[in-house]
């Protein structure tokens, strides 16, 4: 979480992942290796390298005065660059930053948080997933009342709803996989042409590949200072995953509404209380993964409006507005994802429950069949969906174990 | 252009494409699809199908009184269904629509809107990059001021800055083109067990199949009723296209105001006029296309929100609340490509005032460098990094010809 | 309805208010209520207004013609003034539209759609508050269980709860109210100093206060091109009169669900049916204003985000995003606040299945008292509470009758 | 600032008015009022109120461990409370949050903390008021270009120019100054009845309002849970202020760029450089207000989007979206209104600048009038309209002194 998590409740989750201090990790991380990068294409002195990664190693920054330094320069690597100069001294300390623009490590500084970010995104929709198939392959036969806009549909099985949550989680596992791999590395100084590097070494393209290489990122063939897709495509996996976790909260918090009854979360000592009603039990993690569902698409919109103003060779406040939203987008989904991990992993279901309203609603549940019969009979093709999302979760390698 | 369109001006661009008459065409077509797959698995006589599709190709619908009655059930296809029913007549008419649900209509006729407005953002896409790619060979040497945060930074080329806009305008192919050639269908049937199918024939899967074949869209395994990724997955497309088409607009009325004046728009008698000044030209598709750019993320944004909120087997206004974002998307991004195509290959650049201002700011563009010297030679990796994206450009076949 | 009404059901109930022909009427209102004013102030002959406005009352404009050429100068002020002059022909001519600009007149138009939609709204929203106040006092001791977080919590009454909806719908009622008799007329002529105005009289601002008068505007003392709280605010009126009614439709949604059963939508032959489904009744008109409820707030945020980038003395893009927003957010309020109306006056209220409920699950409602005993003896200040709104509704007038 | 700033650059300049020690010092004040406002109305001896707020003036929370704990409640008051009673102890432990729900707690102390928060917003609106009615007096004759759409138009004032940001301003002011003055505090126990307190005291509404005094607040005549106006209110009023502020800081960011140079942000010392290079001098707090305004809006939908969603006695999700919305919001935009005041504190302007270029462009900017002249004599009622912007500003009595 970051520091101030009273009011996103299970942000703890996300510790340590986008906050000020893990920032100014990357951003120290991102100025030793292109130190390290400048050195192996000869553009400084291997020792010099050494001698920034030895003082960033230990170096200790107060975050306060950091970010109240951040505004003279409109963001924080400007102070944090002073700092780190004035902490390596020497002639070493001229070597820091060389060839770089701001945008170049906070860019590629929030690219390394968002690679973390995403990676325990994927891990968590994996277990996720792994909880729903194995739910599905259970309740296959689950028989229960189907809803639509409200009312009683037709029968379903319990099976193919999990089966519909675990298509909707591996939708969303496809984008983060697609975006995790394939992280650019930014890089192209002042203006994007690389031209102060070019003062130290005659190929600059070179060193910005060292770049990416020290940071297992890929390098896109050009700097992307207006050109967002990058974090656009971070953000759209996000709020996928999001919507799709949404979508299982949501019937989740409806199904375990006193009644219907059919599902509650797992019991957790001490989880869904209230201040006043003794005995109360909330469907805390779908209550907040459902509040999540409901941040996280305009925290996304935020992204592309900032994308569709960049103007100019770097921006004069549409890069700034991406800041915020990307953060906060990062840790509203790995709290979110973790969250539905736990949610999924822990679901009651509660079959009798369920087969004892279908039993009951059956008139109004067979009248698009036209004729009376028994629930069960009329479960269509539930079975073979449940199929053909499992054998999805299986080719996908998605699961656990 | 829908009807309407005294308040999007250039939407007679995307005439035909999105509005009632499109749509209750793809209705009509997947109405007509549906029974030919079913005629196809042996479900119906293929005469039904037949004689149905010869009724839906002369069928006059009054949309005014659809319209109206859409309300009744929430949905146009309701009523959409019991006239065509009654046009049909005799034992075909039973056929109609048999077996789907109003979500599987409504789903499936939306995605073929997309698809043909794709297929013509893809196209217009494809003319911008083919002009931005003749830009930026053109202008590789042509040198102009760097601009950051609004001022000054280190010399550019124009050369570069076009590069920058094609490796824009590429990144939304390549979004647009993975989206267009995986388009789903949709079938569920009431609650998505396709149980009505199932009293049909005995292999429901196989006529959702023959369905999709049919619309030459993809079968994906199950229905999406409540997981909407695909929905989704159009939207971001069209957004990252704005965002795109957006910053090369954004950059266009910038550098065409009067005070800088190093491009204009193309000259086109009667365009951007005044309805008070003579003489004034506004750079009028720069202007429309930055509105879009305004508006798409938050259509995005829109389906992104209602995904989340897919309850039950099927929503109770989640659903309903993506149509008129999606269709506003639609024909909001048909406009903008085929006004920035447009602009793109009109665009005029005036080379003499770039190298004039970039001569008369010599001192402050290589200030960084801390050397006097000429502009021309402070440029780094520009050449290169024009070479890189147009490699891009024409690996990726966007290009015509 | 705008003529593209398939995919907003009910916007039939907003016809005529919005659309192209309601934008020309409203625009050619301006251009005539423009003459009057100048001929009031001396500054043409009134001869020439009549002339204009009785050409006006007539004439008939190509609106598809109208929206293409809207394209070449940005809006369709330029084309409609144009086709105005023709028409009017000799010295009249000349005076068409004199000394405005295009914002001007399309600032002002839409002023005018804004207040016939909030009138209706308004309109709309008594006859709402009237049903609410009804409820609330008839079933001031009709107990029933209250919910939190989805689980029962101690009783309520309905009177409670429906008085409840109708402390939001005044609130909604008293930010119409206020916008809509302070609406303000546009006028400042090409950049906002009413030169060519000063052409034509020594005294240019009392041409604007006798525009606002035909028109029975507000002038607000100067011109407003790049100062849109005038927008934002009819926005926020509109958006919060949504929100409100967007939790009324979320609680009869859920409260007419088959295993809640404690409400449901009044009985409208035909309405609710399935296109597969026979006898089901889906609660449409809540389905239909919770799914406005989920769209109105991002077009709000489109009309903040336009304001917010209002450049120069007439902006580049931003001014011309906020008419679809504008436009869209009227009809759809328009239209949820009609159906809202409906809904509330039709509603059927079932207090035998309320006290059923709460009998039932005493036990749990009543844990926070700590004392067993009866659910009507645990309702606090319910009835008191229902009397401080009810006592709110008739101070503000808004019930009819 | 809250305690990750790195990415908020100015956000130290809200330090204090909404982090988590702040909250839990509201939430604090809010159980103290709360047992102060029992003891008035007899339901608990006075000695306990005391203890109480002694105990809690004192009272050290450790924080992390706090939001930790939030999530199994689903909330931060719920834990407080639990480790308040225990440091409370004795009788007076028993006392605590007696009556209240969670919600009412954190409403309520939401509510403290927009007043805060707003207060110093119309503080430093006030601030710019003063300098831009300055700005207007003393550049009411100084002639420039002015734009529209880009290009040059007719001639404006700079006087003008500012009159017109100083409307917005004032604006902005009317709705901040309209919410400040009208804030509810929340309560209405578990499910809005007051039932527990009507157990402790005959009228439970008469401490409902003593509740309201001891804070200062009002009280709004029933609990709100479910009905959200006041707090979309407050947001309305705080985006309304962002777009006025980037209103400013776009007309600024435009005008001080190298090419125009007619404006430029005051020198600060440190402010506005590069981290490559050198005498560069970024308008940095423009741009920071320019992202504010670019974030605002989406923030301002995510306050109606919640309220729009608010089920039940008290929703399921909804509500917990509202809180880092509202927070970040807050702090935005006392950031923003610090960061304008300053800029146009210290704005420089250059009417020698604006005049030759006015007067190079005389022959553009005076085509509308058709005859040539003198920019000067072309000026319209720009002087008047800065007199009727002024009177506004003296009358509203938002200056300073």
């Amino acid at each position: 979480m970051t520091h101030d998590g009273l009011l996103s409740p299970g942000a703890h989750r996300a510790a340590g992942t986008v906050d000020d201090e893990a920032l100014v990790g990357a951003l120290l991380r991102v100025e030793v290796a292109w130190l390290r990068a400048l050195a192996a294409v000869g553009a400084v002195v291997r020792a010099h390298a050494d001698r920034v990664a030895d003082v960033a190693a230990t170096w200790q920054v107060d975050l306060v005065r950091l970010a109240e330094d951040s505004e003279a320069a409109g963001n924080a690597v400007v102070p944090l660059v002073r700092g780190l100069r004035e902490a390596v001294g020497g002639p070493a300390a001229e070597a820091v930053h060389r060839g770089l623009t701001s945008q170049d490590a906070l860019d590629t500084a929030l690219v390394l948080l968002s690679r973390d970010a995403l990676v325990r995104v994927r891990e968590d929709l994996a277990a996720t997933a792994g909880s729903l198939a194995a739910l599905a392959e259970k309740h296959r036969d689950t028989v229960m009342a189907g809803r639509t806009l409200t009312q009683y549909a037709v029968p379903v099985t319990f099976g193919l709803k999990a089966a519909r949550w675990l298509a909707g989680a591996l939708d969303a596992c496809v984008q983060v996989e697609a975006v995790v791999t394939d992280l650019p590395v930014q890089c192209g100084g002042a203006a994007g042409t690389l031209a102060l590097v070019g003062e130290l070494t005659p190929d600059p393209v070179a060193a910005a590949r060292a770049f990416a290489d020290e940071l297992a990122l890929t390098w896109p063939g050009a700097p992307w200072h207006t050109n967002r897709a990058a974090i656009t495509r971070i953000g759209s996996s996000l709020v996928t995953t999001c919507d799709a976790l949404g979508v299982i909260a949501a019937d989740v918090a409806l199904l375990s509404r006193p009644e219907i009854a059919e599902v509650r979360e797992g019991v957790v000592a001490g989880r869904g209380g209230s201040s006043t009603m003794p005995g109360k039990r909330n469907p805390v993690l779908s209550v907040l993964v459902r509040s999540a569902a409901l941040q996280a698409p305009l925290l996304g919109a935020q992204l592309h409006l900032a994308a569709a103003q960049a103007v100019d060779e770097r921006p004069d406040g549409a890069w700034h507005a991406e800041w915020p939203a990307l953060r906060r987008l990062l840790e509203l989904t790995v709290t979110a994802a973790s969250q539905a991990a736990e949610l999924t992993a822990g679901l009651e279901v509660d079959p009798a429950a369920m087969r004892e309203r279908a039993e009951e609603a059956t008139d109004v549940l067979l009248a698009e069949r036209g004729d009376p019969g028994r629930v069960d009979d009329y479960l269509g093709a539930s079975s073979q969906l449940v199929d053909a999302i499992l054998a999805r979760f299986r080719d996908s390698g998605t699961g656990r174990g």
